[in-house]
């Protein structure tokens, strides 16, 4: 116990002895009255619209986001390319030719083979689980489109999309392994409407492309019924599908850089950010203008605030959807420079901050403390599961590098995730705000904390 | 008061030679257990699915239908076919070009006239509303694509419909008059999905049919946030517009209907109905599978329950969406038989009934009273409006002839109306259950009512 006192007490000299901006203050500023995230938000999703990696659009993007940067006075800012395959949507559209003939809602899912511009037609074998498909006999999907259904529901914590993305990321491997001519899955998402949900997946090692695609949930349950229909009637469901994306070949790519530059060099970086490429159909709004506004934002406020100690750098990365291009490169580029001591990222969306998870060292407990007593406020509890970052950084975490997650509130992500339906009007500007004033709480007490961030066991995620 | 009380047991005495159904338990089993009116809605929207009139798919409608009755019980079940021009969608695509190049989703009006292939290229001129664009000079738009936007809320009653969705029905062929050489409209509904409410519209005289679509309403709004910004910067915002519809000349459609024929001939009978046909776009549930499913399932419960003194008449119309024609054609067609004494139809979707209308004679008050108090327990007050029954059976109430309406909650319904996103899963259960309680225990009413079911004068619409 005296031990434990006279820590606390060396502790509170050290924290003195650094000048501390008033983080609550600055908090409950962002949570009142943030409007710049909102702006970067609307200016992004309205001048650019969606930006697909590699395209054109996300080019635009990153001559947008290297300009606001500057004009809001980040210093270093900078655009660091790298090249990566493109692969294109095309023509998509299919019908259900027998015994009830009626067109169907679809979008090809990432690196999906294409079908003929005729499209082709094949009888339908339908699934409920990625599971049932696993265990049925090889042989009974050979020269047919498979159907995958699942049974994801909407959770704050987002944890269905991992057990349920199965169908998108494993079915058009087996599929094609198992002779499938095509593959329809339910999309991923928890929503009723008629936008399919696209995503990337990757034909692995024996397994040609064919054409794969996700069926809007609402024509998901429409082909279970139609299938079940025939069953009982002993009659085949027969579909024509018309898919036609391409693969296009190399093209560039990049992450715009920008930094606060700290007061001591020796304290390490703090490394955040969110992705500046958004898939095609949508503005990509909640995915992820968001998180480059949030993050953009927050680490604005500090600056406002005064040099912090520790640098921070904010990466908006490029190509993250179609593989994690930009926050693979990035770590690739510059692990050996060895400064990075935190990262955080924020991509899920632009719902509230519901609660925080940590990787620290165990001599950095009290920076955890100090932490959560700031997000505390914001009615922000702390999650007992580590933090390891997000998908951009995840690598910075698996490495031993110290990380926090600010858990986004994920009831609604997945009704609009990766659909034409991602757009501005679904961000709700109060919770934005609550998430800047959550970024700003953190972002203050861990640039300005007066102890070493000290490198960690990684998380097993 | 002697008078009255003198008519009462007057009343009283006749009601009671009549055998009277027991109308609450009725209506309190068809709200606890009806699964008919759910499996009718569900078999239609599967089996068939999407029912444009004219074509091949409204057909096969009618010929379920007309099995599906008769299996149900039902006499005198008969098609009546007649002809109709017919439109069908095309190609449906546009996309900015400057300053903030992206795609845009859409879908064409009814009668919508077409571009070439190529499409057409040309800057847009935008009006907040009907009015401002009424008020704007004629000359502005020439050569130009016109945007026209409107307001319209979310109300239970659904009065939004009629004032803004005038950008739908007059903004063709005002655009038309100018010289425009397109008109895109905010989608006439209230949802946020990036689902297009398409909708019938027709050139007016002197109007050359132009191309003309619905934006959904992100698009619409994020088409206004361009147009500001463009403004600003002094730019036009030009889009590239393929809108490939065609007219395909006379084809034919029809009414199905079917009778529980009444004890009484000389009593009359009672006409009820929603429409068969659909958009193109959804599998028509909430527009009008449920009115379809509704009023069949209140029939047979009327039929299962004994025969009733008047005859029920239950007509599925065709062709309503496109133009009333199955509406009017039925009307031209029967109503010289003079034997309807009073209409109801059900086409507002399948929320649940939240007040009744009535337009009936002054002599029947009592039978107005009657049917208030069998709906009461399901929390259904009256609407001080008069009924005029809908769009299909609007004439006969127009003529003189008895109306009651359940009016049905309208809050939800803009949300789908007219998109791809009306299908099965927008109906709740019990709610579809509640209406159908709801019009048994209104056709058991009236059906069986000893009085005199009297003409009136039209309501005023």
């Amino acid at each position: 116990m005296r031990n434990a006192l006279f820590a606390a007490a060396l502790l509170l000299t050290t924290t003195t002895a650094i000048a501390q901006p008033d983080t609550a203050a600055m908090r409950d500023e962002a949570l009142r009255s943030d409007s710049l995230a909102w702006q970067l938000v609307e200016d992004l999703t309205t001048e650019v619209g969606p930006r697909l990696a590699g395209t054109e659009a996300e080019a635009r993007a990153r001559t947008w986001a290297a300009e606001r940067l500057r004009g809001l006075g980040f210093s270093n800012v900078r655009i660091e390319t790298f090249d990566m395959p493109v692969w294109v949507r095309g023509e998509e559209r299919a019908e259900i030719l027998a015994p009830f003939p009626q067109p169907l809602v679809l979008t090809a899912l990432g690196n999906s083979g294409a079908t003929p511009a005729r499209g082709i037609e094949a009888e339908v074998v339908g699934y409920d689980s990625m599971e049932a498909f696993r265990a049925a006999p090889a042989a009974e999907v050979r020269g047919k489109i498979v159907f995958v259904s699942h049974n994801m529901q909407a959770n704050q914590d987002g944890s269905g999309y991992g057990p349920f993305g199965a169908a998108r990321r494993d079915g058009p491997t087996l599929a094609s392994q198992r002779g499938a001519v095509g593959i329809l899955v339910r999309s991923i998402g928890t929503d009723y409407h008629r936008n399919p949900h696209t995503g990337v997946q990757s034909f692995g090692e024996g397994a040609r492309p064919i054409p794969a695609a996700a069926l809007s949930i609402p024509d998901a349950e429409q082909m279970q019924r139609v299938l079940t229909r025939a069953s009982a009637r002993n009659t085949p469901v027969r579909i024509r599908l018309v898919l036609t994306p391409r693969q296009i070949g190399t093209r560039q790519s990049g992450n715009v850089i920008a930094e606060v530059p700290g007061s001591d060099p020796s304290a390490g970086t703090i490394l955040i950010g969110g992705h500046l490429d958004s898939w095609d159909m949508g503005t990509g709004a909640i995915d992820n203008a968001a998180g480059v506004a949030i993050t953009t934002a927050a680490a604005h406020r500090i600056m406002r605030a005064g040099q912090p100690r520790r640098t921070i750098r904010v990466v908006l990365f490029g190509a993250e959807e179609v593989g994690l291009f930009g926050g693979n490169e990035h770590f690739r580029r510059h692990r050996e420079a060895n400064d990075v001591v935190l990262v955080s990222e924020s991509d899920f969306g632009a719902d509230r901050v519901w609660r925080v998870a940590f990787n620290l060292a165990p001599g950095n407990q009290d920076l955890q403390r100090r932490v959560t007593a700031a997000l505390a406020p914001l009615g922000i509890p702390v999650n007992r599961a580590p933090a390891g970052a997000g998908a951009d950084l995840g690598g910075w975490a698996r490495s031993g590098v110290a990380a926090i997650d600010l858990n986004q509130d994920g009831t609604r992500y997945f009704d609009y995730h990766h659909t034409p339906d991602d757009t501005l009007d679904k961000i709700d500007p109060a919770q934005l705000r609550q998430n800047v004033a959550a970024w700003t709480a953190m972002l203050s007490v861990v640039a300005n904390a007066p102890e070493r961030i000290e490198p960690v066991t990684p998380a097993q995620r």
